[in-house]
């Protein structure tokens, strides 16, 4: 499973001081000039413009993940009304919908359609459900900003935890803007927790989500410790949208690198002012790095070297661990934004949900 | 202990569709079709020249690091001869070991200089070791590019330990290039290990060390695996040079970002020649990523968003998951290359510290 790279040519000389520079890119010794002077008081960094090429330390699949250009029209979109914006969904919805069916069929993931207390949710039922997971049951919670993935679209993280951790899953298909901006998504989510955690002991239970659905499971959790609603056994956000506002050290310095979500001031400033419908976007229910973690379930955090939201899984995985809360972090090489869920047959995908489903297997009754 | 950043004034607007864009850049748009263009085929990463804004979302010590220019003369330093190399080595070493002095003082931690078989060491000890560490030793072998750092400059870290994990620290004073090249520090910190592993419980030990300390750490363990020596109860390789060559993406998207080791291209390339003196950049030995890590004791491993090494971290942490270890990883926010060894007293730093004491607290017997 060894995915370094074959040798890189590299003259070795045996003389003690060695003429490295020549081995340097021929205009290092300018750029060094430039940089240093630049940089030479405190205060912001200087970064030149540069082309990064994509690293062979990522697997083939992921290599090819990491150099394919911008998502357009996702990443910029800028709908200029409601009927916009359901246009520019739906038609994204119903692509992502389509190969998501496929994906189900080459995983031997089953999705069945069903209401939790008129929560539209869906089922996804593995093949084979290991003894140890016969009465384990996750809650997941789509990404998408808050207005992409609705329907079947949502689903793909649910069938990957399905096929490769050996769960029974329930995706809460929860409403959206324009129609229904916050607390509707939120409410729709609990609305599932509360039920499922009442009918399946929550000590077999975990919550799980990515971006949007990562942000989501931590707000959710501390809106149970609020309603005083039973917790999970675990949780695993994902590259959480932690903060809606622009925070965080990565959504500057991975801007316009992270070819997926590219830069804040593309769709998610939209999309954020949009689902907060007028409130505080810092509210912890929008923005749950500033709430309170004490109390939070053991949780394990994924994100990649070139994700936007690094530093907010980062930021918020000091934070669980400064509250005392038994916290993982797995971080892949090369990676943007969520997308160790985006090609479910590349080996750093299912090593991701791997992982996951061993840390849920460590944490949950059985 | 919140770190969070005040208020980020955020114009909120209850209409539907908000003029958002107003809040952007004024040259977004321009920048966002240029970024298009630049990348609408897939291969390398096109990135523009930015200024970077300091984070708020750090301590204000760690702001205070992340604002500094670069580190001149040593980040890209390129002496033409051994001399050269020796005066800007004894230069920069005398100036960190008169810091050194007054840090230990302020942290209540003695050090006291003594031989193990021939080999330099120092002995750091804090003032209070908790019951549970008094038969606890730790084994530190310090960072620099296998050519700074000698004498008591390479002894910061060590004290670190010593104050914030209340641990008895070895910190090995290792022979270096130009005069010693490989195998000469890899042979003195075996020499080390074997002989206190022999008058001491290994499961009571651990091998810590940062950079090119977390690179000797993993080949500590291979080349102790290899020679059927003891094995330590724990590691903590700290942002590890595991790879010589310039393999791993990080070390082109930090290029420029990390104010301390700034590029490959700059001492690095000619440290690491210099020290493999013709010997394949790609040994094991001498750079362990290529090694196995089966059999590897639980790890720690630490590093920040705009470190260079910031993808040896992840990619060292995904081989040990990949092998079975037990291995953990913290990220900070904003910290480019090492940064939580360099204000003694930034929250971060202690965070860090008391991390890796906590880990091995559970991994080391008493």
């Amino acid at each position: 499973m060894t995915r370094l790279p074959a040798l890189i040519p590299l003259v070795l000389v045996a003389a003690l001081v060695s003429p490295a520079l020549a081995q340097a890119p021929a205009d290092f010794v300018s750029l060094e000039a430039a940089q240093n002077a630049a940089n030479a008081a405190a205060g912001p960094r200087a970064v030149p413009g540069r082309s990064i090429p994509v690293p062979p330390t990522a697997s083939p699949q992921l290599q090819a993940a990491i150099a394919a250009p911008y998502r357009l029209p996702a990443w910029d979109a800028n709908p200029k009304s409601a009927a916009e914006w359901k246009e520019l969904i739906e038609r994204l919805a119903a692509q992502a919908a389509t190969a998501q069916k496929t994906i189900r069929e080459k995983l031997g993931v089953t999705l069945e359609t069903a209401t939790v207390d008129g929560v539209r949710v869906f089922i996804l039922t593995p093949k084979d459900i290991p003894p140890a997971n016969k009465d384990r049951l996750l809650v997941h919670v789509h990404g998408g900003g808050y207005v992409y993935n609705p329907g079947e679209a949502g689903t793909g993280e649910a069938t990957l935890m399905a096929a490769y951790g050996g769960f029974k899953v329930i995706s809460v298909d929860y409403r959206m803007p324009p129609d229904f901006p916050y607390p509707a998504a939120m409410d729709d989510a609990m609305t599932v927790w509360k039920a499922t955690a009442a009918t399946h002991d929550p000590h077999k239970m975990a919550i799980f989500g990515t971006s949007t659905g990562g942000g989501m499971t931590l707000a959710m959790i501390l809106r149970a410790k609020q309603e005083g609603l039973p917790l999970p056994a675990a949780i695993a956000p994902g590259t959480p949208w932690a903060d809606l506002t622009e925070t965080g050290d990565t959504y500057k310095t991975n801007e316009w690198l992270d070819n997926v979500l590219v830069s804040y001031n593309g769709y998610l400033r939209h999309a954020a002012e949009l689902y907060a419908n007028g409130h505080d976007l810092k509210d912890p229910q929008l923005s749950p790095i500033y709430g309170d973690f004490s109390g939070f379930p053991p949780a394990i955090l994924t994100s990649g070297t070139r994700d936007l939201f690094l530093s907010l899984t980062v930021l918020t995985h000091r934070k669980l661990r400064r509250a005392g809360v038994e916290a993982e972090l797995q971080v892949f090489e090369g990676m943007s934004h969520a997308q160790y869920n985006f090609d479910a047959f590349a080996p750093e995908t299912k090593e991701a949900f791997t992982e996951i489903a061993r840390f849920f297997d460590k944490h949950l009754a059985q």
